[in-house]
This record gives C-alpha cells, structure tokens and sequence, in this order.
C-alpha cells in the first residue's frame, strides 16, 4: 500500500494530515493558496522533498488566482505568490528549489493561459522527478545495509516526507525488499514526535520490524553493540556536507562518531543548497514554544516557562560517513563529491 | 518554601504525589507498606535519596503490621517486608543502603516494641543525615560552578528527589544563593518528563532562571557554546566511578565531553556501591512500554508497536570529570578518591 501524503486531483491538492497520524487518516482537500501555506506552517505536510512538492502545486493553485493579463503584471503577482509561499519554513531548501524551477518555467511562456497550464505540467514533472530521485537514491543506499543489522532513524524520512518512496526509509525500504533481514530503531523524536507517530506507522505498514524509541536512548543502545548504522534524511546540505536536518540528528550524529558506528545522510541533490558554503549560512527555524510545553494537548511543563524550539540543528560533514544522492553515494571530501552531483540544468 | 516530598507526620508517611506534578500539589497519606512499595512503584517518590528515606519509613510502617511477638520471629517477618520494599526499583542502591542500615538497628535490640521505637528513630536519622549530606555537598559543588555560567541538567535531582535540599539542583541553589549569575537549561527528561515536571517547577520556586528544552537539544546548544557544564545525579555509582542515571544521562556525558564541557554528578555516599567494580554490575531497571507510547494517557505511537523503556543508563566514569558528595570532589582515578568517602560506620 502506498502513502500519498499530497496528490493532484481535478485541479485541487489533497493532503494527508499528517498532524493526525497515526490516529486518523484524514485527507484534507485544499483549495487555494492560502490553504498549502498554512498546511505546510502547521506540519499537515512535512519533509523537504514533500513540501517542494506542495510549494510547486500551491503556486499551480496561487496562478488560478491571478487576475492580471498582461504578461508581466501575471508574473510580478506569481513572485509575490511565490515569496507568501517561500516565507512558510526557512530552513528546507527545497521550497526554494521547487518554486525558482516553476518560475523558470514560467517565464518561458508569453500567454498567462499556457504559463498557468505549464505550471501544472512542472508542478507534475517535480512531482514525479522526486518519486524517481527516491527510487534510484534508495538503490545506492541500500548497498550500504549489511544482511542482519540494525538502523537507527530520527525523524521521519519516509513516504510521508517526500511524497515518494523515501529518502532514509527508502533505503531502508529497498534493503528490506531485497531480502536483508533488518530491524530499524526508531527515535521518537521530540517536540513533534514524527518519529513515535509516522516511522513507526510507516514500517509498520511496510512490515519492517521496528521499535520504538525515546530520543535520549540512542545513546544507551549504541553502547550495548545494538545499532550498527544511523540513517537520517535532510532539510538542507551545503555545499561542503553540512546537515541541516530535525533537532537531535546532531547528537545522534556525536553519538554515532563516538561509537565508530556510520552515520548516513540521505537526500535528492534537491536539498543540496551549492550556493553556500558551510552549515553556519542556513536558517534555523524556532517554532513555537507550546510545541514543548504541550504534547498533543496535554500540558507538561509549569506554565510561564521559558522554552527554546529550534526546529533543525546542524551537523558537521566530519560527522557525516557518506551522503546519499539519487547520483550515487559521496563521501567526504564532499566539496568535491557533492559538487560533481550538481545537475547544471536544474539551476 | 521548602518542598517536602516526603514528611514523617503522626505515625505515617505523607507523600507529595509527584506524578500530579506541575498541574496539582497532591498529598497522600501512606499508611501502610503495600501503599509506600505502590508509591515507590509508581513514581509517586522518586529519585534515589528520596526512595531511600520513603523505604526507611516504609519499614516502620510494615514493623507495625508485624503480629510475631518472639524476637526471631519478629526479625524474621522483618527481613520479608525489608525484601518486599526492596524489589520495588532494583537499580537505586539507596532503597538497598537504608534499609540494610535500618535492619541492623533492628538488630540491637532485643524487645520487638523497642524495636518498633528504634526504627521510627533510625528512619529520622536516614531522613536528617540526607538533608544534611544534601547541604554538605551542595556547598563543594558550588563551588565548581562559575560566576555567569549555563547548567546543563538531565532528570530532577532537587528537593523532590532528595526529600532534603537537593544534589544537583541542591549545588546550583547554592551557588545561587551566593550570589552567581547562572542559568539552567533543563532537559525535559522522556519517557516521564522529571525535568520538564519537576525541575523547572523546583528553579522557578527558587527564582532560578531556568529554559526547558527536549534531550535532543542539548548537543546543539553545547555546539553553539551555550552550556558551561552539567550537573546531573546518580542512582548508584559503582566503586570505580561508572554511574546509573536516569536514561539519557550517558548520551548527555558523551556530548559533554566531545564539547569539552564539563560533566560534574552530584550524590551521597550513600548511592555508592562499594560491592561493585564497574557500571556492568548495576541492573537497569525495563519499565511499561506505555511510559513511551503514552505520555500523560495520551497515545502518541501506533497500537501494537514494539518499545523499549530502559529507565536508566551507565556513563563510564571516563567522561565523569568530578563527583561531588558530602565528603568532597572526587576525580579520577575514582577507586582511590572514591574509595577514601567510604565511611565505614555506615555499612
């Protein structure tokens, strides 16, 4: 069975609700453009390739709601759109990418009709490329998991984050279809607890024996001999191997390197930010502090507590043993392995 | 305000329900042993000094319901509810260490009544010497702590914890109270979130400047330089140094030390076990997989997913850079500094 977290139907998006997993499964029609921002800001829709996806089609959807007919008035109004979407999360690139792609393509039509109706073909075409990237990059990645081990995930790196077959559990996916016996651990991953409600949802559909996991764990296992890889996805790599990717993979990442265990980082080449240079230049996001303070509602800490919520954390290419690609496998140093990835017509 | 986990009131034991905690200050009247080994069980007491006096006087409570009138059936009866008390949490070695002491007070006296009297009195001595160790080794840990500095903390090693002034948190109060400018950083403490509960709930009550965080962003704020040093407590601490703390402390050692970043413990003699060489004799209490899949009787993760719930963890005594206790900073090698603490009288 597979996971659609975002489809095009009849000219609408529909969304799984990811903030409802695994409880319910509620798919969630959206009508405008409005709608995909506040879905992306609220983590309806979460995972940088996924929400590349949903950047491309929510701006298919804010072109339908352009008046202007005059060529260029219809792409000024298609960049402020373009920017109200950008604004929602800053630290995935792939916002970025999927929405400077769209408007290249854009730009190559002179009748707002056909801009709007190639939109829809890019939005599609970006759709499927990153189903395509998650196939091929799980292949590579599945060379890398040895018959019998056990991988630790944080996050969550699935289906539901790309809108494909996955990045980190792709891989893990493809392992497993070839006959490896694995097990995955699961990091729960606090504050949002993707980990506790999605990875565990989607291994189990999938049949991948996995255990649950708190985030402070991973240590405590690693020691006993019980892990024996790290694979994590990506928000945004720079040019040099840095990862930035859901607070926590760092310390997953120190505790990996400090039990010579490896540390994976999987991600299309679309998350591969090549115009900066190190980690230090991405944007974290803080999100609110009732992200902490409550869980689902419920309320854990003293009201009036101070919180900090980075959502991301960045973690140093020397941590990292290999960053896989749907290009292949590369490994430091990443300026040069990563840099030979960069697909010239994609920028 | 002096918080009182644990009072001795009229012949019974008054608990301050802990579980409730930050939304209620409940108290319950404990009158007998299977309500002191439920509280235990439960974590309705918690935290290793804490349990240690609440076995204490768990043991006046059974002696009462002893009916044998003969001195050896007395004892007899004795060392069963000592036993009972006793598997309540294997990994603290305090419960182990009070009760032991309490027995041979039993031991000296030859009528059962007397008895009876000497254990009510050996159960205050427990309860005043911790308060007095908590005070004792509050003031050598101040010192260590610098005049400006962010404390890093995992779990609630406070009043809560100690039924006295507190391990941790009892070093960084007292540092407080002389005047430094610190601030703490709790981590929220999954799977039972003492520190997002308790610990916060404690240093606001002190005024103590205090930012809850998840676990896993405590390796990012080391990275960004935000931590001076961390302070944690022990459940036990083997002869060479290795400590039990609650799960997540050994990943928090290790990030601690691949930050340079001091990592200080802070405990009473009596957590101490001098009958063991290393940190690979200390069993780790496994609790309900529904303390990880459940958070405040909210289902977080699918029905059915397999979980593991270490409570606690080892960190080798290699990334311990002191012990504090009532005695004074250990370092290492721990087996002589530790070793020269051990008070004989005491076991």
């Amino acid at each position: 069975m597979k996971i659609k977290p975002i489809e095009w139907q009849d000219g609408k998006i529909i969304l799984l609700d990811q903030t409802r997993l695994p409880r319910e499964e509620v798919f969630l029609e959206i009508p405008g453009v409005d709608g995909i921002c506040e879905a992306i800001k609220a983590l309806r829709i979460r995972g940088a390739p996924a929400i590349g996806v949903a950047a491309a089609y929510g701006l298919v959807l804010g072109a339908r709601e352009i008046m202007e007919e005059s060529r260029e008035d219809f792409l000024s109004q298609l960049k402020r759109i373009s920017d109200t979407i950008l604004e929602t999360r800053p630290t995935a690139v792939n916002i970025f990418w999927a929405l400077e792609r769209m408007k290249r393509t854009a730009s190559g039509f002179s009748d707002t009709e056909e801009i709007k109706s190639a939109l829809e073909g890019e939005a599609r075409a970006i759709e499927r490329e990153t189903a395509e990237d998650d196939r091929r990059l799980s292949e590579y990645g599945a060379e890398l998991i040895h018959d019998g081990s056990t991988i630790l995930t944080h996050c969550n790196a699935g289906s539901l984050a790309t809108s494909g077959y996955g990045t980190a559990l792709g891989m893990i996916g493809a392992a497993f279809e070839r006959g490896k016996r694995i097990q995955v651990f699961a990091d729960e991953t606090r504050p949002l607890l993707q980990g506790a409600r999605l990875t565990t949802w989607e291994l189990m559909r999938a049949g991948i024996p996995v255990t649950l996991i708190t985030d402070n764990m991973a240590g405590h296992f690693m020691k006993q001999g019980k892990i024996d890889c790290v694979v994590v996805g990506a928000d945004r790599i720079a040019a040099n191997g840095d990862v930035a990717n859901k607070i926590g993979t760092y310390s997953v990442a120190v505790l990996a390197h400090e039990h010579e265990i490896p540390f994976y980082v999987c991600a299309p080449v679309s998350t591969i930010d090549f115009s900066i240079q190190s980690g230090s230049e991405i944007p974290i996001e803080e999100r609110d502090a009732r992200e902490v303070t409550e869980i689902l509602g419920v309320r854990i800490a003293p009201e009036g507590v101070h919180v900090l919520n980075p959502a991301f954390d960045i973690t140093p290419h020397s941590y990292v043993s290999a960053i896989i690609t749907e290009e292949g496998v590369a490994r430091a140093p990443y300026l040069d392995s990563l840099g030979k990835m960069r697909k010239g017509e994609r920028y």
